[in-house]
């Protein structure tokens, strides 16, 4: 059992590597990304840019099961759609190629993004509700969602795509999301800072804790999928509206931080108006949120307040 | 005004030109398509296979307006889907940037197809049923229409997608396609041959003559589209069951054929559950299917009996 992680140094790839040290995760693990690896971060360390010629070949040899989170983010893919057809198109497909070669079967576990569902969304999201992307990102993971599969069909490929929301807390540093508020109120508020959001009080965001994404992801790999199971699946999150989410930080923190609201139109509209959402698919599967919304808080502190 | 058409020298992209021609269509026509276009055909004909270097540039230069209909049909695309991939997949993206990149706006028409929707289908089909492919073929039209969107979206190019029923009658050739029963049964009767159909009687099926595909292929080229039109479309067709087209084409030739009905259970499955289906997107913009079972049998054997 060789597990590959691509896309390892960054904010989920660390909190997954985390998450599978603490499970005593067995088997091999290798640790794939351009930059930000040391040897000793895992069993086998790859700094590898997987658009390079031979790259993916390289990164999934012997694999029984590859997380493939490596991606050119939101609003970095909207600013240059050409490098994110390169990144989260091409390099991707080359990656599932090359692990469907395999002379054995793999778990592909593709990290994909709710980006798929474009602005203005639905009232209500659930298993049935078209892919409709207003993002290049968004597109992009809606296109690879679709490859993936078909491989799986074919039986090529045991592929299964996880449509992962927003993930809180991301470090402060700039990351290309348009989405950083998201992670920046848990910052600003664990530090008693003064902040200023991006949408009004009444915003509504699907979030999930880096801890509870990294337990999907690890469900993902582990889970087991027949000819009749969905390959293409969006994850549970947690609903909440910002001011419920300022609330909850202040109950657990005691925070003093003053938090002010200054709607931006255009983030509001795309990540500041998710409607009731409902994963009977994933739910079935076994996958699950962070329960309540205190739970979430409390998950995404202790990870900020850790070393 | 250039207006290029690919695969022109199949089946759609002739009736498509002869249509074009009986219009007397405005500006110069160029027809592209690996073999089996001649010198006269069009104003300007290109024997160029889009899979080579340099093609799909050489293939659009100059082009106000592109009909892309070059295509790897479903049944061979099914078994070698990694042709499936240069054809309907890399080189559908090639050509399409290499429209984008014209200095002047490109109406981008894309012949997609129902293929989209994958087997079983739910009990009805509108504009807000989930894509879900269960053929290689069709996962290739859903990932371009996906990429065109956004190059749409992005003011890139000019891009609608239509989705294509059955249309009929093809040649009675190899096609390649699965679907070909849907085509023979005009030939068969019209010749007073007997013929057995690998459905049932009760097998349904979207058809569409290839006189009114091409009319709706021309709309789509000359229908305005703003920033809110809808790119993708799934466009009108005659739901139709297999034993009232086999009525109606007797009681309009008299053919003295006897009809049999052997149902292969992957072909029904995949070609005759078609439900009923609602295009109100389309049907907004002025797109119609032949109006009656009469009147597209009348088109369909009137096509079959021109030289």
């Amino acid at each position: 059992m060789l597990t590959v992680i691509t896309g390892a140094s960054g904010f989920l790839g660390r909190a997954l590597v985390a998450r599978m040290r603490a499970l005593d995760w067995t088997g091999t693990i290798r640790l794939v990304d351009r930059v930000g690896l040391s040897e000793g971060d895992a069993d086998e360390v790859l700094n590898l840019d997987l658009g390079e010629e031979g790259a993916v070949e390289h990164a999934v040899t012997g694999a029984t099961h590859v997380l493939h989170l490596a991606a050119f983010p939101g609003g970095a893919a909207e600013a240059d759609p050409a490098q994110s057809e390169r990144v989260n198109l091409a390099a991707t497909l080359a990656l599932a190629k090359a692990a469907a070669a395999a002379p054995h079967p793999v778990r592909f576990v593709y990290a994909s993004s709710i980006a798929v569902f474009g602005a203005p969304l639905p009232a209500a999201i659930d298993d049935d509700t078209p892919v409709l992307p207003t993002m290049t990102y968004g597109t992009h993971k809606a296109m690879v969602e679709l490859a993936l599969a078909d491989l799986a069909r074919r039986g090529e490929l045991d592929a299964i795509s996880v449509r992962l929301s927003g993930v809180v807390a991301r470090p402060r540093a700039v990351s290309g999301l348009k989405s950083a508020f998201m992670s920046d109120i848990f910052h600003a508020m664990a530090g008693g800072e003064d902040v200023t959001l991006p949408v009004g009080p009444d915003a509504t965001a699907w979030l999930v804790s880096a801890a509870v994404a990294a337990d999907a992801l690890l469900h993902a790999v582990r889970v087991t999928l027949d000819v009749t199971s969905p390959r293409i699946l969006t994850l549970p999150a947690l609903r909440v509206a910002m001011a419920d989410l300022v609330a909850a930080i202040a109950a657990r923190t005691g925070s003093p931080s003053r938090v002010g609201y200054a709607s931006d139109p255009a983030i509001e509209a795309q990540f500041g108006r998710l409607p009731p959402l409902t994963t009977a698919a994933a739910d079935t599967l076994g996958f699950r949120h962070d329960g309540s919304i205190e739970q979430l808080v409390e998950r995404v502190l202790i990870a900020i307040a850790a070393p």
